[in-house]
Protein backbone atom coordinates (compact mmCIF):
# COMPACT_ATOMS: atom_id res chain seq x y z
CA UNK A 1 0.00 0.00 0.00
CA UNK A 2 1.39 3.12 -1.12
CA UNK A 3 0.39 6.32 1.37
CA UNK A 4 0.56 9.64 0.37
CA UNK A 5 0.61 11.23 4.52
CA UNK A 6 2.82 9.05 6.75
CA UNK A 7 0.48 10.19 9.45
CA UNK A 8 -2.18 8.36 7.57
CA UNK A 9 0.42 5.58 7.78
CA UNK A 10 1.27 5.50 10.96
CA UNK A 11 -2.63 5.16 11.87
CA UNK A 12 -3.23 2.11 9.73
CA UNK A 13 -0.63 0.90 11.10
CA UNK A 14 -1.51 0.96 14.44
CA UNK A 15 -5.47 -0.32 13.81
CA UNK A 16 -3.87 -3.06 11.75
CA UNK A 17 -2.11 -4.34 14.77
CA UNK A 18 -5.29 -4.62 16.31
CA UNK A 19 -6.46 -8.84 16.04
CA UNK A 20 -8.54 -9.72 12.77
CA UNK A 21 -7.93 -6.20 11.35
CA UNK A 22 -5.82 -6.17 7.70
CA UNK A 23 -4.55 -3.39 6.19
CA UNK A 24 -7.46 -2.59 4.04
CA UNK A 25 -9.79 -3.24 7.22
CA UNK A 26 -7.56 -0.39 8.74
CA UNK A 27 -7.31 1.87 5.90
CA UNK A 28 -11.58 2.20 5.93
CA UNK A 29 -11.46 2.75 9.60
CA UNK A 30 -8.80 5.52 9.31
CA UNK A 31 -10.80 6.77 6.42
CA UNK A 32 -13.87 6.86 8.20
CA UNK A 33 -12.30 8.52 11.49
CA UNK A 34 -10.55 11.31 9.08
CA UNK A 35 -14.38 12.00 8.04
CA UNK A 36 -15.60 12.78 10.83
CA UNK A 37 -15.91 15.80 13.13
CA UNK A 38 -12.36 16.21 15.19
CA UNK A 39 -14.37 16.11 18.56
CA UNK A 40 -15.66 12.58 17.95
CA UNK A 41 -12.06 11.35 16.55
CA UNK A 42 -10.59 13.57 20.13
CA UNK A 43 -13.25 11.63 22.15
CA UNK A 44 -12.35 8.35 20.72
CA UNK A 45 -8.71 8.67 21.17
CA UNK A 46 -9.45 10.18 25.05
CA UNK A 47 -11.75 7.27 26.13
CA UNK A 48 -9.27 4.22 24.70
CA UNK A 49 -6.17 5.67 26.55
CA UNK A 50 -8.18 7.17 29.65
CA UNK A 51 -10.00 3.11 29.84
CA UNK A 52 -6.46 1.32 29.91
CA UNK A 53 -4.70 3.90 32.33
CA UNK A 54 -7.99 4.23 34.57
CA UNK A 55 -9.35 0.38 34.94
CA UNK A 56 -8.96 -1.62 37.68
CA UNK A 57 -9.16 -5.34 39.04
CA UNK A 58 -10.90 -6.66 41.70
CA UNK A 59 -9.34 -6.85 44.73
CA UNK A 60 -11.54 -10.24 45.36
CA UNK A 61 -12.43 -11.89 41.62
CA UNK A 62 -9.85 -10.20 39.35
CA UNK A 63 -12.49 -9.20 37.23
CA UNK A 64 -12.57 -5.70 35.90
CA UNK A 65 -14.00 -2.85 37.23
CA UNK A 66 -14.26 0.73 37.96
CA UNK A 67 -13.74 0.50 41.47
CA UNK A 68 -11.42 -1.44 44.08
CA UNK A 69 -14.40 -4.25 44.41
CA UNK A 70 -15.93 -4.97 41.89
CA UNK A 71 -19.51 -4.87 40.81
CA UNK A 72 -20.65 -8.47 41.04
CA UNK A 73 -18.21 -8.61 44.42
CA UNK A 74 -20.28 -5.64 46.16
CA UNK A 75 -23.70 -6.70 45.47
CA UNK A 76 -24.67 -8.01 48.35
CA UNK A 77 -27.71 -10.37 46.93
CA UNK A 78 -25.37 -12.23 46.06
CA UNK A 79 -24.71 -15.91 46.95
CA UNK A 80 -21.43 -15.89 48.58
CA UNK A 81 -20.99 -19.83 48.94
CA UNK A 82 -20.94 -19.85 45.24
CA UNK A 83 -17.99 -18.80 43.13
CA UNK A 84 -17.65 -20.09 39.41
CA UNK A 85 -13.80 -19.79 38.21
CA UNK A 86 -13.38 -18.43 34.60
CA UNK A 87 -10.32 -17.88 32.06
CA UNK A 88 -11.33 -14.46 31.24
CA UNK A 89 -14.03 -11.47 31.99
CA UNK A 90 -15.24 -12.33 28.34
CA UNK A 91 -16.28 -15.66 29.81
CA UNK A 92 -17.73 -13.72 33.12
CA UNK A 93 -19.56 -11.46 30.42
CA UNK A 94 -21.28 -14.72 28.62
CA UNK A 95 -22.37 -16.22 31.85
CA UNK A 96 -23.88 -13.01 33.29
CA UNK A 97 -25.83 -12.67 30.25
CA UNK A 98 -27.44 -15.96 30.64
CA UNK A 99 -29.18 -14.77 33.77
CA UNK A 100 -29.12 -17.87 35.32
CA UNK A 101 -25.50 -17.83 38.03
CA UNK A 102 -26.12 -15.87 40.91
CA UNK A 103 -22.95 -16.24 42.82
CA UNK A 104 -19.54 -14.94 42.82
CA UNK A 105 -16.55 -15.22 40.17
CA UNK A 106 -13.13 -15.68 40.35
CA UNK A 107 -11.10 -14.72 36.84
CA UNK A 108 -7.72 -16.95 36.38
CA UNK A 109 -6.21 -14.79 33.86
CA UNK A 110 -5.50 -17.69 31.71
CA UNK A 111 -4.92 -21.75 31.60
CA UNK A 112 -2.14 -23.39 33.36
CA UNK A 113 0.42 -23.78 29.55
CA UNK A 114 3.94 -25.71 29.79
CA UNK A 115 4.41 -25.45 26.31
CA UNK A 116 3.65 -21.43 26.55
CA UNK A 117 5.62 -20.82 29.36
CA UNK A 118 2.58 -19.94 31.48
CA UNK A 119 2.63 -21.90 35.03
CA UNK A 120 0.18 -21.70 37.98
CA UNK A 121 2.37 -18.84 39.67
CA UNK A 122 1.17 -16.92 36.66
CA UNK A 123 -2.47 -17.19 37.40
CA UNK A 124 -4.45 -16.10 40.25
CA UNK A 125 -4.57 -19.58 41.65
CA UNK A 126 -3.17 -18.49 44.83
CA UNK A 127 -5.85 -15.86 45.28
CA UNK A 128 -7.92 -17.92 44.78
CA UNK A 129 -7.33 -20.67 47.41
CA UNK A 130 -7.20 -17.93 49.91
CA UNK A 131 -10.78 -16.54 49.31
CA UNK A 132 -12.21 -20.11 49.44
CA UNK A 133 -10.10 -20.89 52.83
CA UNK A 134 -11.24 -17.61 54.08
CA UNK A 135 -14.80 -17.26 53.11
CA UNK A 136 -15.66 -21.37 53.52
CA UNK A 137 -16.98 -21.29 50.07
CA UNK A 138 -19.40 -24.49 49.23
CA UNK A 139 -18.98 -24.51 45.70
CA UNK A 140 -16.47 -24.29 43.15
CA UNK A 141 -17.72 -24.16 39.16
CA UNK A 142 -15.34 -25.22 37.29
CA UNK A 143 -16.24 -23.33 33.91
CA UNK A 144 -13.23 -23.42 31.94
CA UNK A 145 -12.48 -24.68 27.97
CA UNK A 146 -12.48 -28.16 27.78
CA UNK A 147 -8.84 -28.48 26.06
CA UNK A 148 -5.83 -30.13 27.32
CA UNK A 149 -4.41 -26.77 29.05
CA UNK A 150 -8.73 -26.42 31.00
CA UNK A 151 -8.16 -29.88 32.02
CA UNK A 152 -4.68 -29.63 33.16
CA UNK A 153 -5.86 -26.72 35.22
CA UNK A 154 -8.79 -28.38 36.64
CA UNK A 155 -6.56 -30.92 37.95
CA UNK A 156 -4.07 -28.83 39.10
CA UNK A 157 -7.12 -26.81 40.87
CA UNK A 158 -8.87 -29.97 42.14
CA UNK A 159 -5.53 -31.51 43.51
CA UNK A 160 -4.92 -28.05 45.83
CA UNK A 161 -8.01 -27.57 47.26
CA UNK A 162 -8.52 -31.38 48.22
CA UNK A 163 -7.74 -30.48 52.07
CA UNK A 164 -10.98 -28.12 51.60
CA UNK A 165 -14.59 -29.01 51.91
CA UNK A 166 -15.59 -26.95 48.76
CA UNK A 167 -17.62 -29.23 46.43
CA UNK A 168 -16.29 -29.09 43.08
CA UNK A 169 -18.72 -29.10 40.09
CA UNK A 170 -18.06 -28.67 36.17
CA UNK A 171 -19.94 -27.28 33.56
CA UNK A 172 -22.30 -29.96 31.46
CA UNK A 173 -20.67 -31.16 28.75
CA UNK A 174 -23.01 -31.80 25.27
CA UNK A 175 -24.65 -31.48 22.31
CA UNK A 176 -25.58 -27.19 22.30
CA UNK A 177 -29.52 -26.36 22.32
CA UNK A 178 -30.65 -26.22 18.85
CA UNK A 179 -27.65 -28.28 17.25
CA UNK A 180 -28.14 -31.05 14.79
CA UNK A 181 -26.80 -34.06 15.38
CA UNK A 182 -25.38 -34.94 12.31
CA UNK A 183 -23.09 -31.72 12.93
CA UNK A 184 -21.81 -32.24 16.25
CA UNK A 185 -18.34 -33.03 16.46
CA UNK A 186 -17.41 -37.01 17.07
CA UNK A 187 -15.63 -36.19 21.01
CA UNK A 188 -18.57 -34.19 21.71
CA UNK A 189 -21.06 -36.29 20.56
CA UNK A 190 -19.48 -39.59 22.46
CA UNK A 191 -19.38 -37.36 25.50
CA UNK A 192 -23.15 -36.66 25.53
CA UNK A 193 -23.54 -40.46 25.42
CA UNK A 194 -21.31 -41.61 27.90
CA UNK A 195 -23.02 -38.40 30.23
CA UNK A 196 -27.06 -39.09 29.28
CA UNK A 197 -29.43 -38.20 31.51
CA UNK A 198 -32.75 -39.60 32.85
CA UNK A 199 -35.13 -37.43 30.19
CA UNK A 200 -36.98 -36.74 33.66
CA UNK A 201 -33.94 -34.69 35.31
CA UNK A 202 -34.29 -32.20 32.20
CA UNK A 203 -37.51 -31.87 32.36
CA UNK A 204 -37.58 -31.18 35.79
CA UNK A 205 -34.68 -29.18 35.34
CA UNK A 206 -33.12 -31.18 37.81
CA UNK A 207 -28.97 -32.98 38.27
CA UNK B 1 -24.07 -7.30 26.93
CA UNK B 2 -23.41 -6.83 30.40
CA UNK B 3 -19.91 -4.78 31.53
CA UNK B 4 -18.79 -4.83 35.31
CA UNK B 5 -16.68 -1.58 34.19
CA UNK B 6 -18.13 1.43 32.93
CA UNK B 7 -14.50 2.43 31.37
CA UNK B 8 -15.04 -1.07 29.34
CA UNK B 9 -18.63 -0.08 27.98
CA UNK B 10 -17.37 3.85 26.77
CA UNK B 11 -14.34 1.98 24.69
CA UNK B 12 -16.13 -0.57 23.38
CA UNK B 13 -19.49 2.22 22.40
CA UNK B 14 -16.33 3.77 20.65
CA UNK B 15 -14.88 0.84 18.85
CA UNK B 16 -18.29 -0.31 17.94
CA UNK B 17 -19.30 3.27 15.93
CA UNK B 18 -16.63 2.41 13.12
CA UNK B 19 -17.99 0.90 10.36
CA UNK B 20 -18.19 -3.03 10.13
CA UNK B 21 -17.35 -3.35 14.10
CA UNK B 22 -20.14 -4.45 15.85
CA UNK B 23 -20.10 -4.89 19.74
CA UNK B 24 -18.63 -8.33 19.92
CA UNK B 25 -16.05 -7.27 17.72
CA UNK B 26 -15.42 -4.22 19.95
CA UNK B 27 -15.44 -6.12 22.67
CA UNK B 28 -12.12 -8.76 21.44
CA UNK B 29 -10.28 -5.45 20.18
CA UNK B 30 -11.05 -3.67 23.50
CA UNK B 31 -9.66 -7.12 26.07
CA UNK B 32 -6.64 -7.02 23.42
CA UNK B 33 -5.73 -3.02 24.11
CA UNK B 34 -6.42 -4.30 27.82
CA UNK B 35 -3.71 -7.00 27.80
CA UNK B 36 -1.42 -5.27 25.94
CA UNK B 37 1.51 -2.84 27.99
CA UNK B 38 0.10 0.84 28.74
CA UNK B 39 2.41 2.50 26.44
CA UNK B 40 1.49 0.76 23.08
CA UNK B 41 -2.38 1.40 23.82
CA UNK B 42 -0.95 5.13 24.47
CA UNK B 43 0.40 5.11 21.71
CA UNK B 44 -2.46 3.77 19.64
CA UNK B 45 -4.69 6.55 21.30
CA UNK B 46 -2.18 9.53 20.42
CA UNK B 47 -1.32 8.37 16.94
CA UNK B 48 -5.02 8.64 15.71
CA UNK B 49 -5.57 12.16 17.58
CA UNK B 50 -2.82 13.42 16.04
CA UNK B 51 -3.54 12.24 12.49
CA UNK B 52 -7.16 13.97 12.85
CA UNK B 53 -5.06 16.88 14.54
CA UNK B 54 -2.17 17.10 11.73
CA UNK B 55 -3.46 16.11 8.34
CA UNK B 56 -3.44 18.59 5.59
CA UNK B 57 -5.31 18.49 2.35
CA UNK B 58 -3.19 18.95 -0.72
CA UNK B 59 -3.73 23.05 -1.86
CA UNK B 60 -4.08 21.80 -5.49
CA UNK B 61 -5.18 18.60 -5.85
CA UNK B 62 -7.14 17.94 -2.22
CA UNK B 63 -5.30 14.58 -1.52
CA UNK B 64 -4.45 14.00 2.52
CA UNK B 65 -1.13 15.03 2.87
CA UNK B 66 1.21 15.92 5.61
CA UNK B 67 2.67 19.21 4.14
CA UNK B 68 0.67 22.11 1.93
CA UNK B 69 1.66 20.33 -1.26
CA UNK B 70 0.78 16.70 -1.50
CA UNK B 71 4.00 14.53 -2.30
CA UNK B 72 2.51 13.60 -5.90
CA UNK B 73 1.71 16.97 -6.65
CA UNK B 74 5.29 18.28 -5.40
CA UNK B 75 6.86 15.02 -7.77
CA UNK B 76 9.04 17.30 -10.56
CA UNK B 77 8.66 13.67 -12.37
CA UNK B 78 4.99 13.63 -13.09
CA UNK B 79 3.08 14.86 -16.24
CA UNK B 80 1.64 18.24 -15.27
CA UNK B 81 -0.47 17.67 -18.26
CA UNK B 82 -2.68 15.00 -17.32
CA UNK B 83 -5.18 15.28 -14.17
CA UNK B 84 -6.86 12.13 -12.88
CA UNK B 85 -10.34 12.76 -11.39
CA UNK B 86 -11.18 10.57 -8.93
CA UNK B 87 -13.83 10.42 -5.85
CA UNK B 88 -11.32 9.99 -2.07
CA UNK B 89 -7.92 9.42 -1.41
CA UNK B 90 -8.55 5.79 -1.54
CA UNK B 91 -9.16 6.02 -5.32
CA UNK B 92 -5.51 7.42 -5.54
CA UNK B 93 -3.80 4.94 -3.69
CA UNK B 94 -5.33 1.96 -5.53
CA UNK B 95 -4.64 3.86 -9.03
CA UNK B 96 -1.25 4.61 -7.77
CA UNK B 97 -0.66 1.01 -6.60
CA UNK B 98 -1.19 -0.28 -10.22
CA UNK B 99 2.40 1.80 -10.91
CA UNK B 100 0.92 3.19 -14.49
CA UNK B 101 -0.41 6.51 -13.93
CA UNK B 102 2.27 9.48 -13.20
CA UNK B 103 0.01 12.38 -14.13
CA UNK B 104 -1.37 14.32 -11.23
CA UNK B 105 -4.85 13.86 -9.89
CA UNK B 106 -7.70 15.73 -8.21
CA UNK B 107 -9.95 14.29 -5.25
CA UNK B 108 -13.82 15.23 -5.75
CA UNK B 109 -14.47 14.19 -2.24
CA UNK B 110 -17.62 12.85 -3.15
CA UNK B 111 -20.73 12.42 -6.07
CA UNK B 112 -23.35 14.58 -6.64
CA UNK B 113 -26.21 13.12 -5.23
CA UNK B 114 -29.17 15.30 -5.32
CA UNK B 115 -31.03 13.01 -3.04
CA UNK B 116 -28.27 13.09 0.06
CA UNK B 117 -28.21 16.99 -0.11
CA UNK B 118 -24.24 16.74 -2.15
CA UNK B 119 -24.72 19.33 -5.05
CA UNK B 120 -21.59 20.62 -6.92
CA UNK B 121 -21.21 23.70 -4.55
CA UNK B 122 -20.19 20.62 -1.93
CA UNK B 123 -17.41 18.57 -4.02
CA UNK B 124 -13.34 19.76 -5.35
CA UNK B 125 -15.09 21.28 -8.48
CA UNK B 126 -14.60 24.77 -8.74
CA UNK B 127 -10.82 24.18 -7.92
CA UNK B 128 -10.57 21.46 -10.57
CA UNK B 129 -11.78 23.75 -13.06
CA UNK B 130 -9.44 27.09 -12.18
CA UNK B 131 -6.37 24.21 -12.30
CA UNK B 132 -7.27 23.09 -15.53
CA UNK B 133 -7.55 26.88 -16.69
CA UNK B 134 -4.34 28.04 -15.39
CA UNK B 135 -2.20 24.76 -16.14
CA UNK B 136 -3.49 24.32 -19.32
CA UNK B 137 -4.04 20.51 -18.54
CA UNK B 138 -4.38 18.33 -21.66
CA UNK B 139 -5.85 15.90 -20.46
CA UNK B 140 -8.71 15.08 -17.78
CA UNK B 141 -9.07 11.41 -16.82
CA UNK B 142 -12.63 11.17 -15.44
CA UNK B 143 -11.65 7.67 -12.64
CA UNK B 144 -15.44 7.97 -11.19
CA UNK B 145 -17.41 5.07 -10.38
CA UNK B 146 -19.84 3.95 -13.58
CA UNK B 147 -22.83 4.67 -10.89
CA UNK B 148 -26.17 7.21 -11.32
CA UNK B 149 -24.47 9.70 -9.37
CA UNK B 150 -20.68 8.65 -11.27
CA UNK B 151 -22.80 9.56 -14.42
CA UNK B 152 -24.41 13.13 -13.47
CA UNK B 153 -21.12 13.77 -12.04
CA UNK B 154 -19.35 12.77 -15.16
CA UNK B 155 -22.05 14.83 -17.00
CA UNK B 156 -21.90 18.27 -14.88
CA UNK B 157 -17.86 18.27 -15.24
CA UNK B 158 -17.85 17.69 -18.51
CA UNK B 159 -20.69 20.25 -19.43
CA UNK B 160 -18.87 22.92 -17.00
CA UNK B 161 -15.31 22.12 -19.32
CA UNK B 162 -16.62 22.21 -22.73
CA UNK B 163 -15.12 26.07 -23.36
CA UNK B 164 -11.54 24.43 -22.24
CA UNK B 165 -9.66 22.30 -24.71
CA UNK B 166 -9.28 20.18 -22.58
CA UNK B 167 -9.32 16.47 -23.25
CA UNK B 168 -11.73 14.14 -21.13
CA UNK B 169 -11.66 10.78 -21.05
CA UNK B 170 -12.90 8.03 -18.79
CA UNK B 171 -11.78 4.36 -17.71
CA UNK B 172 -12.00 1.46 -20.05
CA UNK B 173 -15.30 -0.70 -18.66
CA UNK B 174 -15.54 -3.86 -19.46
CA UNK B 175 -15.22 -7.92 -17.95
CA UNK B 176 -12.12 -7.70 -15.92
CA UNK B 177 -8.98 -9.39 -16.15
CA UNK B 178 -9.46 -13.11 -15.08
CA UNK B 179 -13.04 -13.05 -14.79
CA UNK B 180 -15.42 -15.52 -16.23
CA UNK B 181 -17.79 -13.98 -18.79
CA UNK B 182 -20.05 -16.65 -17.26
CA UNK B 183 -20.05 -14.51 -13.52
CA UNK B 184 -19.82 -11.20 -15.51
CA UNK B 185 -22.99 -9.04 -14.75
CA UNK B 186 -25.47 -8.55 -17.45
CA UNK B 187 -24.65 -4.64 -18.09
CA UNK B 188 -21.40 -5.20 -17.91
CA UNK B 189 -20.76 -7.80 -20.68
CA UNK B 190 -23.15 -5.89 -22.97
CA UNK B 191 -21.25 -2.44 -22.19
CA UNK B 192 -18.01 -4.98 -23.02
CA UNK B 193 -19.16 -6.24 -26.49
CA UNK B 194 -20.78 -2.76 -27.47
CA UNK B 195 -17.25 -1.11 -26.74
CA UNK B 196 -15.25 -4.19 -28.12
CA UNK B 197 -11.90 -3.28 -29.41
CA UNK B 198 -9.86 -4.96 -32.48
CA UNK B 199 -7.10 -7.23 -30.67
CA UNK B 200 -3.81 -5.79 -32.05
CA UNK B 201 -4.71 -2.75 -30.26
CA UNK B 202 -4.72 -4.83 -27.05
CA UNK B 203 -2.06 -6.87 -27.86
CA UNK B 204 -0.06 -3.88 -28.70
CA UNK B 205 -1.34 -1.82 -26.06
CA UNK B 206 -2.57 0.94 -28.24
CA UNK B 207 -6.64 2.13 -27.62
Amino acid sequence: MIFSSSLIEDAVNEFSRLPGIGKKTAMRLVLHLLKQDAQKVEQFSLVIAKMKKEIKYCAHCHNVSDHEICKICADVTRKKSQICLVETIRDVMAIEATQQYSGLYHVLGGLISPLDGIGPDALNIQTLIQRIEICETEELILAISPTIEGDTTAYYITKKLSHLPVKITTLSRGVAFGGELEYADELTLARSIMGRLPIADIVHGGG
